[in-house]
């Protein structure tokens, strides 16, 4: 493919989600529970609360970028979640021994998380070429102690607190591209998640999806590229696959 | 001073003001003008052009952070103000040679600014303590730009458009200790500028004023810090001094 006909060329930014795109929420939020579990607790299953906690999260972003009630920052959902879980039967008996301290301690596990093996140095050839920025549901206090925790060198931070919703919302990527002041077409948004890409796409964002193993499920098997007929403009296996797509 | 009394024990973030802070505005514009001159403007003072931009800037800023009419985006600022001076006695004869392309050029001169000296060492001395962010009138893209130019190292960018309006509006200090979720006096403004200094400890954050030599003029012999009777909290010449102090 001739840097013409990159689907990429002309591109100024990159937006990126941050949560399974960049880094490993599942195995990172896993590891840290089992180290945090209480005494006689070794045994739980920390992989299915740290789903459920995030699938709690998918949840309750729809539901505030669709209107409805609920804080756009990211910790105050997380930790209302994590009691919601506590009043559960499956999880109830844990609540005796997360008071709240150990639970506002709970919720800053998700600011520090393992990126993927490609994701530092993927993202600094990157941004040799282009503006790389995040574009996340996370606060921004999050987003920054996941950068310096994972080393990841972003430009910008764009988060959903900052422009007022969460992703799906058109604020985010509208906010995005108005403040990176770029028309849409030179803007594009990183993913592996296809609903965060066909959003972006339908305000003229360029899409960039990224197979990850803890995202997407069975869906990522059939996401194709616009080539192929499918719907998004480039398809990876790794942030250093995309720095090389990029004329 | 033991690091227990230090007035900075316990920051959790810098945040900085830009334009003659972290980089020189005034030498950088000037020599760009010179390069822009059109044919047969060799000897204009583009220094003196320079300053009375920048003077534009100070007061539009101001008249917008107290809640009158004008833009939240630097660029658009900076392009009223050049369409105002080029229609004055003492400039309007460039008016005709600077067409509407050309001016779209000069205010983007304003995004690639050298930084001063000491600016990238000490910001990544500093980054190593702490989160260092913008806290600047400039819009994002023009901090962006400004950081890729200047090798500035910035964990997270705050700009006025961003946060709603510009210094020392205070919605500016307020958004920039919200976002960080920090408290007021865990949060340090970095500025070469007193009255962004007082406004920021009006909200109760910490202040470093910074002496540079384009910036407040006499004003800064005069500035003394808490310890000598005056009213910021630690006074330095350069970022690698801060870099020092910080515990």
């Amino acid at each position: 493919m001739s840097s013409e006909s990159s689907p990429l060329s002309g591109v100024e930014a990159y937006v990126f989600d941050v949560f399974g795109t960049v880094v490993d929420w599942y195995g990172s939020v896993t590891r840290a529970l089992e180290k945090a579990a209480p005494a006689g607790y070794a045994n739980e299953d920390w992989g299915a609360f740290t789903k459920e906690w995030r699938r709690g999260y998918g949840e309750y972003t729809r539901r505030v970028a669709n209107g409805g009630q609920g804080s756009n920052n990211a910790d105050v959902m997380h930790r209302e979640i994590l009691d919601g879980m506590l009043t559960s039967e499956r999880w109830k008996h844990l609540a005796r021994d997360w008071d709240d301290a150990k639970r506002e301690e709970l919720v800053q596990l998700w600011h520090k998380l393992d990126g993927w093996p490609d994701s530092t140095e993927g993202l600094r050839a990157i941004k040799q070429k282009a503006i790389i920025g995040t574009l996340s549901n996370g606060n921004v206090r999050l987003l920054v102690d996941m950068a310096k925790y994972a080393d990841l060198p972003w430009d910008v931070i764009f988060s959903g607190e900052l422009l007022g919703s969460y992703k799906p919302n058109p604020k985010t990527y509208l906010g995005a591209i108005h403040h990176l002041d770029v028309p849409p077409d030179k803007c594009a948004m990183v993913a592996a998640h296809i609903y965060d890409l066909r959003a972006a796409a339908s305000h003229g964002m360029k899409t960039v999806y990224v197979r990850r193993p803890t995202e997407d499920a069975d869906l990522k098997a059939h996401v194709k590229s616009k080539h192929d007929g499918g719907d998004v403009d480039v398809i990876v296996d790794s942030f250093k696959d995309l720095a090389a797509l990029i004329p």
